[in-house]
């Protein structure tokens, strides 16, 4: 298991000259411990056409180029069914910023935009949830 | 930019045997595209209480030695207000696994039971958002 923690960042620093091209969340390289969490559950206009979530999908994927983003994934409603787990949204997208200010520049980024612009027809509903931590 | 993309990881696979001690969130080892995420939100019972926040935090923190975990954070609300944006939640618990199975095992680990034992009594509302992908 590896955690976002100060411990785990403390141990992992010394490797961070080979990790610059791997898909790592935080900003290993100054050995910073916060993380900003944007994630985003996009329910669609027409829940069942799985052509507009495909292009909700490639959207996203040409958003993805925003600069500041750390570590994104796109994902789709895992077959899992508790009580307490919501699967009625088509879409859900992650990104991993480095904090708030660089979630800031996504936001009004050209290329986040220009997605808002082809595919919020696309979408009924969003939900976000920003979280930042550790804070302890 | 780390997308968790095909792309990315036939890009990084290379690199596996530098990553193992990284906080990564797939098995970079197998180059294996697929991540399951599970992502929690709590809200608490008594939602000014930071003592019980941090009782919360405290269990999250225990529960993330469950060895399925690949990758964790715990968060709190970022400082965000748009219209779309739920701040209203307490705390975050966002788990990486390989995929389904090792969720499920995380789902009924001693570990797991040993926290909702201890901490259910501190929340009034959880929702969880478990997705996988990419599928594409």
């Amino acid at each position: 298991m590896k955690k976002l923690s100060r411990r785990s960042f403390l141990a992992s620093t010394s490797l961070a000259t080979a990790a610059v091209a791997l898909p790592v969340p935080v900003d290993l390289e100054k050995g910073k411990k916060n993380v900003f969490i944007h994630h985003v559950y996009f329910w669609l206009k027409n829940p069942k056409s799985e052509a507009d979530r495909a292009k909700l999908m490639e959207g996203l994927e040409a958003l993805s180029a925003v600069p500041t983003i750390k570590m994104c994934h796109i994902g789709t409603p895992a077959d899992t069914s508790r009580g307490v787990i919501d699967s009625s949204y088509a879409v859900s997208w992650l990104c991993f910023f480095k904090n708030k200010e660089e979630e800031e520049v996504y936001q009004t980024h050209p290329i986040h935009l220009k997605f808002i612009a082809d595919c919020s027809h696309l979408w009924d509903k969003v939900i976000v949830y920003d979280s930042e931590g550790p804070k302890r």
